[in-house]
């Protein structure tokens, strides 16, 4: 690369780099963008520029369930219509939107930032547990959802949660396993179908 | 979506949006960035956001190549080391680092900016095609390397500049076409493959 140091500029170079410490952009994605990037209106670099320093400037957390928001308190748990006794557990706020795109739970959220990984040095404390228990002790909940991710982590971290919550005397529920809708059975994998023969549901 | 319009905050939405404007990045991954960036250090966020602006504000196009630079000159025409004689016409500035990464071409370039194609309007005085006629006229250049990108767009780019250089009296060459190192001959192209045939070289 020493070739390539002496004849890519500075503030090029730089851009390259910052690009490429986002998630999912290597070194040639990084410089595909900062190349078009250079091509395009002042205007359109600014205003993402602006946009990145708004977000981080005005976007926080909310107080009570940890969703993004920049009131003290998100959307959510601003709307007095929604189901103040149901709070639906989930690993990251993008979480939130796609639950909320299905239309399917009008309850509250609590927002972990995360799931339990001791191999990569995350465990209980990282997480809005002690929040969630605090909520649920205080609050007038009868059902905790816990919707984290159907993988190892997130098994885990349902599971850890369960033990935590099973005391405090509240229905603990876990969003349906099963066969995907539009997918093929013969492609199922054996753990989702065998989740699906399992969960069957009289017609 | 209006579900989602209520509870995403306006500078999250605004961010996601401008992510979404750059090449290769659609929605769901401008949305995975914003979410990471909302977790990241509020200075990896402000280097971003600084490269991104001084990116816009330093770096312009090389008076004589234009390829990128700082200076008036891009580090390439400055270095007097270089071949004066040759120079090497690329489509875009990251194909001049692909092939000051091989080593094995020591002239000057000329970076035209695009390439030749009517359909999506894009025509010879797009492109900086007279600024090479006249540095072919101006300089002691001997021969011009047409190192446009091997498909039909470019192809016609290099058609059209041949036509253009031919009565200039200097040597106008192509990179040789091939089998690609480490490939499978199995699984090549007839179009490359024929290529390699006729361009076959006693050993």
């Amino acid at each position: 690369m020493r070739a390539e140091n002496a004849i890519i500029v500075e503030p090029v170079a730089r851009l390259i780099e910052e690009l490429s410490k986002l998630p999912g952009i290597g070194p040639k994605t990084a410089s595909r963008l900062t190349f078009f990037l250079l091509r395009a209106e002042e205007g359109q670099v600014q205003a993402l520029a602006q946009a990145l320093l708004a977000v981080k400037e005005q976007v926080r957390f909310c107080t009570r369930c940890f969703n993004i928001t920049v009131a003290p308190l998100c959307p959510i748990c601003q709307d007095t219509n929604r189901d103040q006794s149901k709070i639906c557990v989930v690993e990251e706020p993008l979480d939130v939107l796609a639950i909320e795109r299905t239309g399917a739970y009008r309850g509250l959220y609590h927002v972990l930032h995360g799931h339990i990984a001791p191999l990569e040095g995350i465990y209980r404390e990282h997480l809005k547990i002690d929040e969630l228990i605090t909520r649920v002790r205080s609050e007038p909940v009868d059902e905790v959802v816990l919707a984290m991710n159907p993988n190892t982590e997130g098994e885990a971290t349902a599971f850890l949660l369960l033990r935590d919550l099973a005391p405090l005397g509240v229905r603990v529920t876990r969003p349906a396993r099963g066969l995907p809708t539009g997918g093929d059975l013969e492609w199922a994998d054996p753990e989702t179908l065998g989740s699906a023969m399992q969960g069957r549901r009289e017609l």
